[in-house]
């Protein structure tokens, strides 16, 4: 069935119900008024919104429309997690294109709500359009507690204190990661190697392309990190070095990073080589995972206590020098030259 | 100059610069890192978001870049208008499609400061991502005092006291809009009218041409209109027939309009005549005034007050019978059927 066979409204009541206890149906105003409202405590509200562009940061040929609506909500919520924020609630605008059809969008909706459901998040509203494309933008909100903050001008100490920013990298820190970087664009290159050679990718790749299909926010691991004492974080959505380098130019800090202490993926290394596995790590975007900068000791003892699905790992260091630049180097010292750009939404990938 | 050119971070930096003091610079995170943060007090977060499609909701040789950046702000905080909320900030998530300069973008930034300053708000964040067919999705925040709400479950009446909702007329109340209904659309007509004929509307179009490309949300009046007791709104974004009959089925009411008191706009009288102007006003989209239902003299008492660019005028009542649908009738008790069939995001207007 196309989809304008039904209505916007009779669209928006069947992504709802399908969305099942992922809509916030218990909020002040539900989804289905003008706009959403649920009540919220004396804090910081912290909001983030991120779009999914057929074409751009997906394809069908790579991954389903349950995918897009898992990585809808993924990507967002790990805005909130690299700011340390509790996320709440998320609100979806949908711009639907040719040939979509309803089914597409069940799907779409399953997806979203697993991951709503994963990232204990759901859905207060959004909106639908007819569109060339399709894409799906979602805002997410969170609070950040925050006692006495008014505003920056007023209290910036006490703001420094509610949440992770990527401007509060001071030399001395050391820099950690979670998880695995590198695996979702490992997996994107898998799937796409597939694709050319016109079979799927092998077992062994699996978690790879789950890292790339379905990444997961590491919310609990960016509070634990604020309340840990931490300071500085950012999520990986564009690559190591590129998302590292916002943290020195917004901080005006140097980093380095030690190539030997990057946790490539087992089987990244296994299926595309050491080397190859090696750029995707330090260049290929879409991780979700979470970069950190505290002192040594803060890190260590938040590492003690994550879960094992994200293990903290030091890679390298905060300096005084070559500021508003990363550099990467190998085991024997020499700088490892980025052969993967990271992303930039202006341009397509590299890899 | 192609906007790739300028990479990712040097066109949001252009962008947020062109915005001067609409962007939220003072704010406990501003633009910049992976989310926005501000401070907010106890009570209720009100938020909606909206899309500008280009070929759906605009085209270049209908409005200009800094008419859609204008509209991109007008449209969603007119949701928190529809809410009698306090609007705040917006996130923007532009998509950018083929052919779009960093000129455009300067002209839509200049849009956006513009219905910024004009709606009270300032922008916190936002995202750019290529894409295939350019388009602005804005969230808007907003939030209403809620003395004692937690969630509709536990406390209706309190949440019910708070926000103006679709889902409470009661028969009984008389109808009231804002504004002239059909404005927007009247411009619109007369924008491609001139197209097809080669030239330019005339001026004494410039009212309607204004109402098409630079809608002003009528935030006062909401907030105006829940201090003084109503409890039910909507804003008129899909036609006036359309937006009451979300209103009839939500609040399981009927609902009543005397066509001979819709304040019709005199230059669309004039330039398309009563008969069109009269189709336009109930069928015609986009106006972002405001439909208001509650007691007689509580309309009375608001219209009294309200400024003079958007009158409140009384155009029917809501009823017992018939429920959920709305009726518009004639000085002679006809009904009057509609000629246009009101916004339905996943079919073309019908204009």
């Amino acid at each position: 069935m196309p989809l304008d066979d039904l209505g916007e409204f009779d669209l928006i009541a069947r992504i709802v119900g399908r969305l099942g206890d992922a809509a916030a149906r218990d909020i002040a105003v539900p989804p289905g008024d003008d706009a959403a409202a649920w009540a919220v405590g004396p804090g910081l509200a912290v909001a983030t919104v991120d779009a999914l562009v057929e074409g751009t940061h997906w394809r069908r040929d790579t991954m389903s429309l349950g995918d897009v609506g898992w990585r809808a909500i993924a990507t967002a919520v790990s805005d909130l997690a690299a700011m340390g924020a509790a996320a709440s609630y998320v609100l979806i605008a949908a711009e639907l294109g040719p040939g979509l059809t309803p089914e597409d969008l069940d799907d779409f909706a399953d997806g979203v709500a697993a991951s709503c459901r994963c990232h204990g998040v759901r859905v207060a509203g959004g909106n639908v359009a007819a569109a060339r494309a399709t894409s799906f933008t979602t805002t997410a909100f969170g609070s950040a507690a925050a006692d006495g903050v008014t505003d920056a001008a007023a209290d910036p100490d006490a703001t420094a204190q509610a949440v992770l920013r990527r401007d509060a990298a001071c030399p001395g820190d050391a820099v950690a990661v979670s998880g695995t970087p590198g695996a979702a664009a490992a997996g994107l290159a898998l799937i796409e190697a597939a694709l050319i050679e016109g079979g799927a990718a092998s077992e062994d790749a699996a978690p790879l392309l789950a890292a790339h299909r379905r990444p997961r926010a590491r919310l609990a691991l960016g509070r634990a990190a604020l309340a840990a004492g931490a300071r500085c974080a950012i999520d990986l959505s564009d690559g190591l070095l590129q998302d590292l380098g916002h943290v020195a130019r917004a901080s005006n800090v140097g980093i380095e990073i030690e190539a030997a202490l990057l946790p490539l993926h087992h089987a990244a290394v296994a299926l595309l080589g050491p080397a190859r596995a090696l750029a995707l790590a330090l260049g290929g975007g879409e991780d979700y995972e979470l970069a950190l900068t505290a002192p040594a000791a803060t890190l260590d003892a938040l590492a003690a206590h994550e879960p094992p699905e994200a293990p903290l790992t030091r890679i390298g260091r905060v300096v005084a020098e070559h500021r508003g630049e990363v550099v990467a180097r190998d085991a024997a010292g020499q700088v490892v030259q980025p052969s993967i750009a990271g992303w930039d939404q202006l341009h397509s990938p590299t890899q």
